[in-house]
């Protein structure tokens, strides 16, 4: 494991007081899975069974955790999550699968659940076997040690290579009541659609029906997960999973994500997962700058989305952006490839205000330097108006630096 | 313009003597396009119109003279060839193709040819408009100085970030003949499918109607071009062209790309076209490593094709070869991403003869220090054998180093 990366310079300035949550306890400890000096195991305990949704990286290849938690979704009932750093379980065969099942085993022991309702994930390096008895060996200490307020340090013992914690929360009306929602995250590398972060966990005092909970989960992954990037790799582990306990004082049972008591809750659910997502590529491996890719005027939506991933994606425009240039020859580039529709003589593209292409030639009033002190910013944003259509999309990601290259070049060694 | 990078590791250590091609002389001269103190512009003079046949790139925004070269190739007969390089001529909008006209115009005066028979290139910055005097103003000392040995001059002209010219030639028996082929191409950046290089030319002596030249430079192009990426981007400029002067002796004229008699030219032209693909992606925007991806056992060609660029395009893979990282992890997830049928379980991946992962798993008997060893080489090749079914498919590509981010990164500056 290479020395850890100096913090990102777009890590948030600040940290919200996390709540309490009521009906789940954090725990965490560390077991040496591989990294020395640091908590790699984080446990969430619910009193009470929760209720659970999830949505899972679309990798062929996934890995044994995911496996697991797919199989056991339907259930829709949870009592524990355990999540491990520092080895992904992932390409590790009939072993990783027997890892997974030892693991549930011993959690569900442990707290009188069934293994189905033990939920996992296991994130780090790929390949090599998990020793599933360096966390069996720990689930007694940390269920004893659970605490309403341990979801920080829960945060970062799901760390790998991400250089700050990642949290979110919220307070929103839900009927007569009152519920909290807060949520962690770890990222950095291999961020790409569709599921973007490795790993994220929301959890929620509300009382949501599984079902329920699935449908607005998987709406509001399409707002904001899959619609970040930062090297358009995909991980064999991407996990992201909502958990409601139900112990909200007050609060009615929502059964049906069209129930309309339940609009401020689904919104601050938007809302939380769409910061969960930019912390996510605020602290993409060597990422300096954030960066917002709108496209507008394009023939459909799907098509904006896809011209606006080619931008995010490129490698060209990414290293355009760690080096502050306003060069935006290489978005037009990226809307070219991108295979859909596009007239060359139509399109304009805009840093920030700037306009410096304009109906497929320079600007006239474009002005060089000022476009070149607007990409020393740290967030910058580019459009790309196609002037063809009303398909619009906004993506987002991060430049690609050096850093990126020796972060991932180092990684195993 | 950054200082020129410096020669890549992996260029050819040395360099065929170009033959002379009957029918064709080259020209080179210092226009200052846009460098100072080197060659900027080529041209090919054919003493009598040559066959010709074209590729270009798929971008939706292509360059202007793209679009002028699309346009005139029909006609199938080419009088001269004109590339400049340090100005792309591409998002110039009416300007662009303005200065493409003109330089055409000019030409064709100067040779007493039509405009429809000069085909052109422009390759460097895109979104600048060319300032089409500096090409028109030289040509008639680029037809005065025109030398059958100019090719290797020429393979330098065009070069922009290229750490060294790419040539490469061919002797072939013609039905009872014998013909010359030579190509010259240029890269480094933007290389992706379809249409890999931004520039490549090839000329003959051959006599080949100009709907069989092109039936065979559009298969030739899919066993060679279109298997290299360094970085998936696409060029807006992406030119390959042929052009046949048929001035050789004894050589019958090929009107049918099927003529058993032109079988060993066009495994020869199929052998060229590797050849400087190859010497495209060694001289990969900072580049250390020349990296072959095999995959094996898909369930199609198609998919074979498809997972083997998931793998040669992952920046993950890419800048874990560049740490000589034997991580297979990376190219199971890569494999993962590519949508194609794939079975975890059943996946065996090779580093070179070494196989680090059998049926899912790491393999038994798989050596780390072996491993290691030979990811220091300058060669790699990766394996994935999916063991579904008899769909192969092998493409090259290059390490991704932090050199790729400087050299990209300060391009403009």
């Amino acid at each position: 494991m290479a020395a850890p990366a100096p913090l990102s310079p777009l890590a948030p300035k600040t940290y919200p007081a996390l709540p309490p949550i009521a009906g789940v306890r954090f725990a965490t400890i560390a077991a040496g899975v591989r990294y020395e000096g640091r908590t790699d195991v984080m446990m969430a305990l619910f009193d009470r069974p929760a209720a659970v949704a999830g949505v899972f990286t679309r990798s062929k290849c996934p890995s044994a955790p995911v496996d697991w938690c797919r199989r056991y979704l339907d259930g829709g009932k949870a009592r524990a999550l355990i999540v491990n750093s520092g080895n992904a379980n992932a390409f590790t065969g009939g072993v990783g699968a027997a890892a997974v099942a030892h693991v549930a085993d011993a959690a569900a022991h442990a707290i009188g659940a069934a293994p189905s309702e033990i939920f996992m994930a296991s994130t780090g390096v790929i390949g090599e076997p998990l020793d599933a008895e360096r966390v069996t060996r720990v689930i007694d200490t940390l269920v004893a040690g659970a605490r309403e307020d341990g979801l920080l340090a829960a945060a970062k013992a799901i760390m790998t290579t991400d250089t700050y914690p990642k949290i979110a929360t919220a307070r929103v009306k839900l009927g007569e009541g009152e519920v909290v929602l807060s949520g962690i995250a770890k990222g950095a590398g291999m961020i790409a659609p569709d599921m973007a972060t490795m790993l994220a966990y929301v959890f929620t005092d509300a009382a949501i029906a599984p079902g329920a909970l699935q449908a607005m989960l998987s709406k509001s992954v399409e707002r904001s997960f899959n619609l970040i990037t930062v090297d358009s790799d995909t991980s064999t582990s991407d996990t992201l999973m909502v958990f409601a306990t139900g112990a909200a004082q007050g609060a009615p049972l929502i059964e049906d994500a069209a129930d309309p008591r339940a609009a401020a809750f689904k919104r601050a659910l938007d809302k939380l997962l769409r910061n969960l997502a930019h912390q996510v590529v605020r602290d993409g491996e060597g990422a300096r700058k954030f960066i917002t890719v709108n496209v507008e005027g394009a023939a459909t939506r799907k098509a904006a989305r896809r011209i606006a991933f080619s931008i995010a994606n490129s490698p060209l425009v990414k290293t355009a952006c760690a080096g502050e240039d306003a060069n935006w020859g290489r978005v037009v580039m990226a809307v070219g490839k991108a295979g859909e529709k596009a007239e060359r003589d139509k399109l304009d593209i805009s840093f920030g205000k700037i306009r410096v292409a304009h109906h497929g030639a320079r600007d006239g009033s474009y002005d060089e330097a000022a476009a070149s002190a607007y990409m020393k910013r740290d967030e910058i944003e580019i459009t790309a108006n196609l002037n063809l259509g009303r398909g619009r999309a906004t993506v987002w990601t991060c430049d690609l630096t050096k850093d990126y290259v020796a972060i991932n070049g180092d990684y195993r060694s």
